[in-house]
């Protein structure tokens, strides 16, 4: 991404805040919670990588051939931005029920000894300032507003399904490796991440540049489901072999009894004595032990394993990309060169 | 409400749910997932009065001097099934909020053992099923859609805010008097329950009527914004005077801490000696001290408080109701006939 394209979108991010506030004012809103939302947006919002969000600047380029009007460029931004309240809303539920600690490198939102469980309500909060910021500056007027709106709804549905598969297939405490087969691993990632990462922000380009036929979306989607898969898979991979000093986290999937792409595949591989190194190790919070399970990765060859996917997948990706006529490739091929070969 | 439209009503959930399920299925979801599903609908969803959604087909019959077509009443029952869904959404976080035990007659939700904070998730889940309703059964050719999206935006909106005051007026174990004024009460009972109860069903069935002359919603509003404080100093009014046999519950808004009509108004009637004794027992887990500060209440005579406003409010409601000519007064009336002198 461009620098100039960060520092503008997050421009805009200071502008949008400063309405969804001035709102609370305008509405008579007692200063107590004026103040809230206003400290609940700067913690939780602005923080991450804003890769979904400015994806949906480069997918308007790709497909408006770098014509794109300014008036069209201000709305692909507050729609990114969107893209970004819709993850702050998922990231502050998802803390909760997972139990971490951490997130963006400070205290997760409902770790904050004021705030607690109305970490709750704030995401309610967060959700709908999605659709004000959408009313106020898309609007009903333009014809891609009612279709914005179902797409939010529909990738917020997929999402929270992937959660609910997610969160009844590994729950805390519970290590239940039967669960762990590759047909429901893909089912969560596609669901819990695909959609929202990838699907979300190349449709609202496709929405704001006025494509209507509704074959450009089954298409669109299938490739974006692809990507999503290919990027948790990365980022299951890097959890254990990245570089904690680069990707800015030590891995914990191993303790944390993760239903990963790893060991997925090592349930895959082993034989029945491996299997019982992995029950027994699996999901434990102890050092040790998770020195077993990698130690049996490396006995699998899953790290090779993992190559021989990326670079299948890599190739698989480019085909279907350039296989279709549907669509710039560029709108995907913008995407998949920011994560092939990432390290973080 | 007709026994006829309950039961029509009631026949139009059980086609909604299964569609919902339907859904599932024929997205290939997971057995696990798709059974949750199901439990989670029917768990949360059509255990209330339902006079919220039954609203929305009386506000129809309002509107359209009794001749409303099959069609159209079918769409009030599905919008109003949004309105029990947003209702189930909202319970189920608040219960959690509010580290509730029961609701409905049942556990909280959250508090059935294989579900706990999943509670959050499923609470998305009931959300985004509101605009799968709305879109099959609406749906973006009828002029009304885009409309009755944006209402049950804001009105979700509006709804939170609520919550966030009084989340923040009366945290879980913190008394804090000075903040029980009536402007903090007010306003929090506007945001946090007059909106989605009387203003959401009210204005929905005029987006279902055609109507679109803006100045008729601000009318609504008005005036609904009223029936719902009505409606709950009604509801404090219960928790205390009640008769716990008719209410279906034991009041617990003293020794929760509530802030609620009743000690608002004490606590604007009260001698500074009296509020010392407020102070000391309101908030408290313990029959004594619940005693003295309904004893105190009668000291203050809030009952006869209570009635006079009652008396008052029912006129101004009347007047007002009457004396605007936007809209027929029966889309009101028969809200107001509903709640009047009610003892549950
Ligand atoms: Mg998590
Ligand atoms: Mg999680
Ligand atoms: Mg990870
Ligand atoms: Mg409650
Ligand atoms: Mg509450
Ligand atoms: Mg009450």
């Amino acid at each position: 991404m461009s620098e100039d394209d960060k520092t503008k979108f997050l421009k805009c991010f200071e502008q949008l805040k400063e309405e969804l506030v001035r709102d609370e004012i305008e509405d008579n809103q007692v200063q107590i919670a004026v103040d809230w939302i206003r400290e609940m947006i700067s913690y939780n919002v602005p923080h991450g990588k804003l890769n979904r969000g400015i994806a949906v600047m480069d997918g308007m380029r790709a497909l408006g051939k770098d014509e794109v009007s300014e008036k069209d460029m201000w709305k692909a931004m507050v729609v990114g931005w969107g893209i970004e309240w819709l993850q702050a809303y998922f990231l502050v539920a998802d803390d909760i029920m997972d139990e971490s600690i951490t997130r963006r490198g400070q205290p997760c939102w409902y770790r904050q000894p004021h705030v607690k469980m109305n970490a709750i309500n704030d995401g309610i909060l967060l959700e709908m300032q999605i659709y004000k910021l959408l009313k106020r500056h898309v609007g009903v007027k333009d014809p891609a507003y009612a279709h914005l709106l179902e797409l939010f709804h529909e990738v917020t549905y997929q999402t929270a399904s992937g959660q609910l598969i997610d969160l009844i297939t590994a729950p805390i405490g519970v290590v239940d490796l039967s669960k762990y087969t590759e047909e429901a691993y893909m089912r969560i990632v596609t669901y819990k991440t695909a959609f929202y990462t990838f699907y979300l922000p190349a449709a609202s380009a496709m929405r704001l540049s006025g494509i209507e036929d509704e074959q450009a979306y089954k298409v669109a989607n299938d490739i974006c489901v692809k990507l999503g898969q290919f990027f948790q898979i990365q980022d299951d991979y890097l959890d254990c072999y990245g570089d904690p000093k680069v990707i800015g986290k030590i891995g914990t999937d191993i303790k944390d009894n993760k239903c990963g792409w790893l060991v997925v595949q090592a349930l895959k591989k082993c034989t029945a004595e491996q299997r019982k190194i992995i029950e027994e190790n699996y999901g434990k919070d102890d050092a040790e032990c998770e020195k077993k399970i990698k130690a049996l990765y490396v006995e699998l060859e899953l790290e090779k394993l993992y190559l021989e996917y990326e670079e299948k997948s890599y190739k698989e990706l480019t085909e279907i990309m350039e296989g279709q006529s549907v669509l710039p490739k560029e709108l995907f091929s913008s995407m998949l060169a920011k994560i092939y070969k990432r390290t973080k």
